[in-house]
């Protein structure tokens, strides 16, 4: 559960607002005023995608997370994909070898069942790709009215095979930044598909299974890896600069955007680095390391197209600058609530 | 995933509906002819309320359920409490000691933050009491109208500090029925909190952790245990029977029912053996032992009112056969759907 540090504004004293699930600074209040105290186990706080946990000498990671994504079926994906390589992905980030996962479904009256089908398969698939199994589940209905279709849940255990701790609070001063390919083609695709957009040919979300990705990077001494989920790649940043008290400088004309999600971007009035992403992560690399990681990273395939973005620097802790392409540099701000709700 | 083997009525065949949910045999068709085979990982057929695995040495139990229980608050519990309880309870089931819970929140928008805050605060104080970790975490907000004020899924991991297998399968003819107090608390008292039945004084949910009374009958050679959720003793006796391949027999007169919770069953055209628990639990002991596994499981506080209930005969797998108060037979047939809907 990742959660920094911001006081909640007087105005979301009373009722949870779509933009407290959106990865911006009412999300990030929520939590850390409310969700995190509340249950008020330290390994919440440590702002990682997964708690790290020791059991009978096995060193193992443990995630959550239910997708909630409108529509179901999106170009590239669907809601069971995303649900099987989100939590893929949540153990991964913190170094794992993601083994077993939970699947936990919401169905609303009246959901046809070719439909539930449709996702079982999806999540089926995606978890014999990705090498991973679906060992125990839970089937839940609600009435007509009083949920959308469908909602997934997955839990995931994965195994630490080393004693490294991959977590915000390990990145330090002077880390390279690697990303590992283009931005906001999930967000941008799940909000043409709800709203009709008509882009043609369609933007397909970047859903994918991040952990060959992450294992191939072990070889190097990385401090934290992060995928770009709600909030993007600003909030990402933000939240672990918060986290490990460190500023970044990130450098706009290194960060792959593809021509039509630029175009959309436009259009839609976001930019790319705080739309959603299914398939993308950051990983922070001391500098001497940087480049043979990179390197290998290249090596993974689907990640050919990985880049450094930029660095950690001291300065304000979550102070995150971007110098824009004409050389002029500005503080990444992270928008309050929702610009693209359920997108995960 | 407790799945049976039912074909799917043919009016099932395209939406889900409320039913399915209910953990009658609609629900068992839905499990065992979509579910199970659309995830396809064997463990799911198991039938058990948590997978068992192993994992660099260490013997696991995982388990997941979400909670959609309707209203949030009712006498003795609250939709956080259940979610703890109820997930500790399914490791405890399998002879797993609970360990480690996640906690994924879908939060309504509107959903009032003193709400979240108080459903919190009872996670974490029954956590604490079941000497449990809510370790991981996810929050989510859906749009108003697209969910129902709160729903909570946690997913949990156990260990196994033995090697036996506590399984339906597990199950041998001749085995004893323990039964772990009185039926019907949890159902009646949802039900009644959420239709304002205004019994009185209120009948309190029996929504209790379960894992000291499994612990401590772990000391004899039990088979299996199973709660008594959704669809109640009747469902878990024919679901264990069919997966083992048994036929069981059961004493009305033994089964404790309060008179407050039969009051309100006759009332609501109820039979308790149907109506959902949240505290209650059967044990599966070899007739040998039977008699010190009673004497153990009364010694655990808030089990004194434990009793055997019957027993474990051949005959055909799932055939559950009740003798009444006045010395009839009849056989126990599950509802096709739903009694109660949205108990837990």
């Amino acid at each position: 559960m990742k959660a920094i540090d911001c006081p909640v504004p007087a105005s979301d004293s009373e009722l949870v607002m779509l933009a407290h699930g959106g990865g911006g600074t009412r999300m990030h209040a929520l939590l850390a005023s409310l969700v995190v105290p509340g249950l008020g186990d330290p390994s919440l706080a440590e702002g990682g995608d997964a708690a790290l946990l020791e059991l009978e000498g096995a060193r193992l990671a443990f995630t959550t997370d239910s997708y909630v994504v409108k529509p179901l079926f999106f170009p590239g994906g669907d809601i069971g994909t995303l649900a099987v390589s989100g939590t893929v992905n949540d153990l991964a980030m913190v170094g794992a070898r993601p083994l077993f996962l939970s699947c936990a479904l919401i169905a609303e009256e009246g959901l046809p069942m070719e439909v539930l089908a449709r996702v079982l398969a999806s999540m089926r698939r995606t978890a014999e790709v990705a090498g991973v199994r679906i060992v125990t589940g839970d089937t839940k209905v609600v009435d007509r009215g009083k949920g959308d279709a469908l909602f997934v849940n997955t839990a995931g255990i994965g195994v630490r095979t080393h004693d490294r701790v991959i977590l915000p609070r390990s990145v330090r001063e002077g880390d390279v930044i690697l990303l590992s390919g283009d931005l906001g083609r999930h967000g941008i695709a799940v909000m043409a598909a709800r709203e009709d957009l008509g882009f043609d040919p369609p933007i397909e979300s970047d859903v994918a299974c991040l952990h060959r990705a992450t294992e191939a990077l072990l070889a190097h001494p990385v401090h934290c890896f992060r995928d770009l989920t709600r909030g993007g790649l600003a909030s990402a940043l933000v939240e672990i600069g918060t986290v490990a008290g460190l500023a970044m400088a990130i450098d706009e004309a290194r960060i792959p955007v593809s021509e039509p999600v630029s175009a959309a971007c436009e259009i839609l009035g976001l930019e790319p680095i705080h739309v959603a992403n299914e398939g993308r992560f950051v990983a922070f690399v001391p500098e001497a390391d940087a480049e043979a990681a990179l390197a290998t990273l290249r090596g993974v395939p689907g990640q050919e197209h990985a880049v450094a973005i930029g660095r950690v620097t001291s300065g304000p802790a979550g102070r995150v600058t971007l110098r824009s392409r004409i050389g002029t540099e500005r503080l990444v701000v992270l928008p309050s609530g929702e610009q693209l709700p359920r997108i995960c």
